[in-house]
């Protein structure tokens, strides 16, 4: 019987995630039955919101079970089939559990594309999640008009380097803000960015005035707390607030009081709205091409983190919470096909 | 010459309205210009937000500055005139100084509608501020479709009761938050609310969880603090929540953290949107009209609680913020004509 290496949920986390909050495990895996097939796992994406799913508040979807497999969105090989639609050699990728092998019946995992041109690593990496999300966040909730003046925090993450240079495409200005001068030197070198503001050593509501004098049109939060109020101090009246994530929320145990400046909801008339990727699986096909087509014309500029070894995903979701990543992570767990 | 009584911003307050925040003068008014007339006052409307006008925050408008007249919305009958749109006897209304008369250009006041069967009270009581509120709030900004479930704060305000009402004329189920079993009554004997929850003495997230078991599709805030929490809490996936009213900080002169289930914009999918009706001026004649009919065949019920005198203005205003109001305040200047 074939063993498997599973990363599970051992012990709730307070805050930050704990050395015993997960833990690997060797399990047997059953043989397949009809309808099944089995995966080598490639890559684990590793994103901000996995954090979420270790907590016991009211998520958009069911947490992790204490004891069960940990998740996250992974890509393979798939090995042995019983599944008609999905024959060996061919991609698979979907919500999965942290494991080398995993078992799907085809309810939770999808065929990959299969786009000449592109690298298993950055398909998966970028159009797996980072990019949709960019992708949705920016054009279906944020709704800029070309002209219009646009704010990304955790701008050298994985979604906003890419929201900023979608942005670009459609015509807007790009303002970016990270942490550090080594991530602002790639938001304007390398992810198109028109200006870029280092919340470590700048006071950014003051840099928000001076790039944004007229008030900024879309704002796209990915962090939450003081980078939201600084956003929400500078908004131009009638913009929009895009509620990406909140990871400067989410090592918390209990809820996290909103922006002081909420008021401005009224003051600047504005809309703040939130959404998850999720929700969009069905549009898929339709993010994904045009994000490849970008991609393949050499107009979407990214970085991939990658870290070797399933042993190692703890410490690569960690990356997230420290900002020690650079670009978006992912956890290589066995070698491309 | 005509002497004014009129009153000042005389004092910053801190928190609540002091004694000596606004100070009432005599004074003498100039004779009118070419282009000007003057207008005898005879009701001044008091809305929440007149409160932020006295702070030194970035608002929606410029606030009132130190030493200038206190301004509010007003009507009265003009009885001198050297305009010619605006005759002698005709009634206008306007966001103008508290005071017993009144000059202006035209710029700065408009004509009341002339509705047959309204009183003069009722017009503007309604058809100034309150209602169009409610009506742009939840129609515009809200968008609740039939069946749907709405939840409205301070239910039982000037804006509140008219919310439900509106609601229930579109179809929806009206669930209304208020303080104490007499405004609860109100709400469901004479506002039309489905369902009423008395935030002093129940525990209003149980209440909303039983009244809508499947969560709310519009939440309709005028409070802000610990109504909107409960009323985050308890949203429907992809709800919309108007921001239409913070009152329960407008007393603070420090910016107030937003609500802690600030999260659920993300988890439950929301649209969060704030508004202000100054900004629907060139509207306001569909917004009447249509208020104005529903008024007529009696499908509007509301209260108005008229406190007699301008001397009496600050305390009329101050009703507001202690939840002293019976329905819509407004201060009785002078006679009906």
């Amino acid at each position: 019987m074939r063993q498997v290496r599973r990363w599970h949920f051992n012990k709730r986390p307070k805050q930050d995630i704990e050395p015993d909050t997960l833990v690997l495990r060797e399990e047997p895996l059953a043989a397949l039955k009809d309808g099944e097939f089995l995966v080598r796992s490639v890559y684990l994406s590793m994103d901000a919101t996995n954090r979420l799913w270790l907590g016991d508040l009211d998520l958009y979807m069911a947490p992790v079970s204490l004891g069960a497999p940990m998740i996250g969105f992974l890509a393979g090989e798939i090995i042995e089939s019983r599944h008609p639609d999905f024959p060996v050699g061919s991609l698979a990728a979907g919500l999965k559990p942290w494991a080398d092998f995993v078992v799907s019946d085809g309810s939770d995992m999808q065929l990959m594309p299969n786009i000449p041109g592109l690298k298993m690593a950055d398909a998966f990496g970028i159009l797996a999640v980072a990019g949709p999300t960019a992708l949705v966040g920016l054009m279906e909730i944020g709704r800029p008009k070309p002209g219009d003046t646009v704010v990304v925090t955790a701008a050298a993450g994985a979604v906003g380097m890419l929201v900023g240079q979608i942005a670009k495409i459609h015509g807007c200005r790009a303002i970016g803000i990270a942490g550090g001068a080594e991530k602002c030197r790639w938001l304007t070198e390398e992810f198109g960015y028109d200006a870029a503001i280092d919340y470590k050593s700048e006071n950014v509501v003051e840099r928000l005035r001076q790039l944004a004098p007229d008030g900024i049109d879309v704002h796209f939060e990915n962090v939450g707390g003081e980078m939201l109020d600084a956003g929400l101090t500078v908004m131009k009246d009638f913009g929009s607030v895009v509620i990406c994530g909140l990871i400067s929320t989410y090592n918390s145990a209990e809820p996290v009081p909103g922006p002081r400046m909420f008021r401005n909801l009224i003051m600047r008339r504005l809309r703040v709205e939130g959404f998850v990727i999720l929700d969009y699986a069905a549009r898929y096909p339709e993010f994904q091409a045009k994000l490849a087509q970008w991609m393949l014309e050499g107009r979407l500029h990214y970085r991939l983190h990658v870290v070797d070894g399933l042993d190692n995903a703890v410490d690569a979701l960690k990356l997230l919470y420290s900002g020690g990543n650079q670009g978006k992570v992912m956890v290589r767990i066995g070698a491309e096909p």
